[in-house]
């Protein structure tokens, strides 16, 4: 048996402390993404545009966005980054990008590429435990401008603000700039250049510079002149709602009766829905304050939630890269030989947070990477909220999605060895990343459904252009071996019908073409049928499981 | 341009609020784990079990552990965690289970399970926001009892204690009993039963029952009668030590001068040792009160403590399986046909954090999983601190070492197809996890090689064997063919000769058998003698860049 001293529970436990969030991050920074040195310098940068764009949306501004890096040291580099958004007011900076947790907007209903609360106050707390320095930022919001340096209080998790002092007013936007140690600039897959290339694919609208270690200078030209269109702010579906939240909403709310509460807090939940649940929910007191509401009520009321035939959620809190940006960036980047690109309809998860997905295909060209000698591999190029994801990329819904597709069937051998490449944006109010450095989505299996029909749909158009490539192959090989044997056969002819031989083969070689001709024009006919069967049947498949406009039942769960 | 009206900062941060952690996690629950339902269910005993192990391994107890499944209805079960420890002392259960990282042990250097502060509570609040029912603990320290209700007060992060009752003052341990919602109890490689038999690989001084919602009983029996050897708290190692980690426990010093403060806080660091940072150091006032100390002072320190030449981190906090135990448990659960077990020494990562390696590769009998008929493949059975690590392998260290390994070297053509077990368990004061989670291993290039000379030494064994098993597959398909052609020739010799033909049989058979067995003997001498000569370059490699008791210098980064 044991021969050690048995040890009692109050000495076991006496060193329990309390730790603050920031001093939980300060001992694992790589949950946040700062783990490798080229990945903890991507996500600095990442979290400082996403930011930017976030802002600019929001303020209805066209993105200026500049980036630039310099080497410190070794593993020591700085970055800052500009842009002309609306700014940050000087009494919420601390909350913004020194309070973990603080700067939160997830409880809005509203699609933003940052939500957490987390990423800006992450950088200047990785800065700080890398290299001891604050982040200085500069901010004009048009009325007013400061500039300041910003630490946190890591034990409190508190802001420290320093050295704060008026600037020109004439100052528009945000202009940060961090140090930060433990990282290396290179130029990679997981590199900054790479990671900008992608968010200016995704983001047509932002003009976005980099200033490299090295001082060379890139340019993304922003490419249209339009705003997206923004995203609104929505109530959440009934249906996406579980039996927790229904509580701490209603536990929350100022409405005196249940069923006031749940026309003001839902969306589509009007007056006749109120009355259709009063009908399936005999003695349920919908006049009780909403305070009151117990679990095993707010459980019912799920329940019936479920059994209503509901307007589909309200797509407007959504937006998309949209078909034509990401067609004219393929192009302009990858020029590949074929391209196919789809945005489905918005569908929802967990039975009511609305999310939409667009793919696109790309083939040839310069799609795909190279690797060796001519060889080319496939390339995954996820997005979330319109956000490139670089890392993590093997546990990411996008991947087990793309790797569930028989792509035999589509006429790619092997997606490893071929020269294309797979472009997915999911948009969501709530992406569920995997964790909170937010490099992939988590395994939600209507996601990854969704996901793998968006990029089916764009398959079905590369495997009729890798057919319809292959029997032109074939054709334009047996009209050549006719055409090797047109002019001996016009002598031959000519010898036994004594007329010309050079009409003759004039005669034969027109002949053959009007054929061959014929054979291209019928093969492209019965692809425009099989097209537009295809589409028949996709829509009648909308139809069916599609929240659209129309009714959306329990079967969208 | 843009034809969105402008909004101005104001209007776009008014919206902000801050959230306490339970809050995030609350809205984030994947991030803990809970992301499917087969997931989340293991996730929730995965949690419990890693405490009470915890819990009797401070205690000096051995483990009898015991966990009821039952299923409530469809995606809801209970679960039911008994243990023999030494309970959790009343007023400190708030923080234990309640309270989100609120009973952490992380500022301790000393090997755990858990030290997060998050596994327990996340328990309670995911059976809070699926099930909206409380947890129900019950325990004993020994002086007292009690059993109470418990859940979250999610927007503060504070403890509800209900039900408050005393109990029998003899009931020893912790039986804890929570309801949870959107899961599902499946017997898959992701499940509990699987779960559990991992764990009771690597804790065979553990007893583990396991009762599931079918009511079967399962029964992993405790193997050896012997406490592992308790992992003891240590001090930091100055070579495991950032400038920002030292400038932290400058300024929460109590010493007066920061000599003193040096030594009382690391390990490794006597009075010679501050005698001779002085000397490298001339103008450092080593007087000074630490909690002046600056960035810029403590980033000097700690480039000087990397051209010191230390004795190597204490590696008494390290606690691993054993290698006998491995070997134990493998024979029992895979009875393979070869196997192989190292335990390699201590090593460090990020310059000061000692962790331990131990691997073993067992082939044939019932390693590897088996699939169709017949077939089989490799399995990867990972453990962090000898905890079953199920999920994320795909970015976990282990994984990448052991894909990075040429296994073709080994006699093993494609590990994906064959009847391969590797088991890998990393032990360390701070395993760097990828996420909050704790399933994966992040990508420490220390940690990555490390795991990699591990299977690679068991491998070595196994390439002898595989090459062993070979050359006996040829030798013996050459002796039967000889032998199939005695009979024949031993009647033509008889006919040639006049001797007796069954003489000669006799003689021919015994000749063979004798040039046989002497093959069979060179040839395992020939083996010996090259495992003795790998044996000595192995240790040679050690010798050279192993921390032992000997110095450690800066190498060891």
């Amino acid at each position: 048996m044991a021969e050690t001293k048995v040890v009692d529970a109050d000495t076991i436990f006496k060193e329990l402390r309390t730790h603050s969030i920031s001093e939980f991050f300060r001992k694992n920074s790589q949950m946040l993404g700062y783990s490798g040195k080229v990945r903890s310098l991507t996500t600095a940068v990442h979290e400082y545009v996403s930011n930017s764009l976030d802002a600019c949306e929001e303020a209805g501004i066209l993105p200026d966005i500049a980036v630039e890096i310099k080497q410190l040291s070794e593993f020591k580099y700085s970055v800052q980054v500009s842009d002309n958004g609306p700014g940050i007011p000087q009494n919420i900076l601390g909350r913004v990008l020194a309070t973990v947790l603080s700067g939160t907007k997830f409880h809005r209903y509203v699609q933003q590429r940052g939500q957490q609360g987390i990423g800006g106050s992450g950088c200047t707390l990785f800065s700080q435990i890398t290299t001891g320095k604050a982040i200085h930022i500069k901010s004009g919001t048009g009325r007013s401008a400061y500039e300041c340096d910003l630490t946190i209080d890591i034990k409190s998790n508190r802001p420290l603000i320093t050295n704060m002092r008026g600037m020109d007013n004439s100052f528009r936007g945000v202009t940060i700039y961090g140090e930060f140690g433990d990282v290396k600039y290179e130029n990679s897959e997981h590199g900054i250049y790479e990671y900008l290339r992608r968010t200016a694919l995704s983001n047509p609208h932002a003009s976005i510079k980099l200033a490299d270690p090295e001082g060379k200078e890139y340019n993304f030209v922003r490419s249209v002149l339009e705003m997206p269109k923004k995203p609104k702010v929505t109530k959440p579906h009934p249906l996406g709602i579980g039996t927790n939240d229904l509580l701490e909403f209603a536990h929350h709310s100022e409405s005196k009766k249940i069923s006031m509460f749940l026309m003001e807090t839902f969306s589509r939940l009007s007056q006749g829905k109120v009355d259709e649940l009063k009908g399936m929910m005999p003695g349920f007191d919908f006049d009780k304050e909403p305070r009151q509401l117990t679990w095993d009520e707010s459980e019912k009321l799920v329940n019936a939630f479920k059994q209503i035939k509901w307007l589909a959620p309200d797509l407007d809190s959504l937006s998309t890269i949209g078909e034509e940006q990401i067609k004219a960036t393929i192009k302009n980047i990858l020029n590949p030989q074929f391209m196919s690109v789809v945005e489905r309809r918005p569908k929802v998860f967990r039975g009511g947070i609305p999310f939409v997905v667009e793919a696109g295909i790309a083939y040839g060209g310069n799609a795909g990477k190279g690797v060796g000698e001519g060889g080319s591999k496939g390339v995954l190029i996820r997005f979330a909220n319109k956000v490139p994801l670089l890392f993590d990329g093997s546990i990411c819904a996008v991947t087990t999605a793309v790797a569930s597709i028989d792509w035999k069937r589509y006429g790619i051998k092997e997606f490893e060895n071929e020269p294309i490449s797979v472009l997915v944006n999911v948009s969501s109010v709530y992406v569920p990343y995997s964790g909170v450095g937010k490099q992939a989505i988590s395994q939600e299996p209507e996601v990854v459904d969704e996901i793998k029909l968006a990029v089916q749909d764009c398959a079905r158009g590369l495997q009729r252009y890798m057919s319809g490539e292959r029997n032109r192959n074939i054709q334009a090989s047996k009209y050549q071996t006719v055409m090797r044997y047109v002019n001996q056969l016009s002598i031959n002819l000519s010898e036994i019908t004594g007329k010309q031989q050079k009409s003759i083969e004039t005669e034969l070689r027109s002949l053959i073409d009007r054929r061959y001709k014929k054979l291209l024009e019928a093969e492209s006919a019965a692809n425009a049928a099989e097209e537009e069967a295809e589409a028949a049947v996709d829509s009648a498949d909308d139809a069916r499981s599609e929240p659209g406009e129309g009714e959306a039942g329990p079967e969208d769960e």
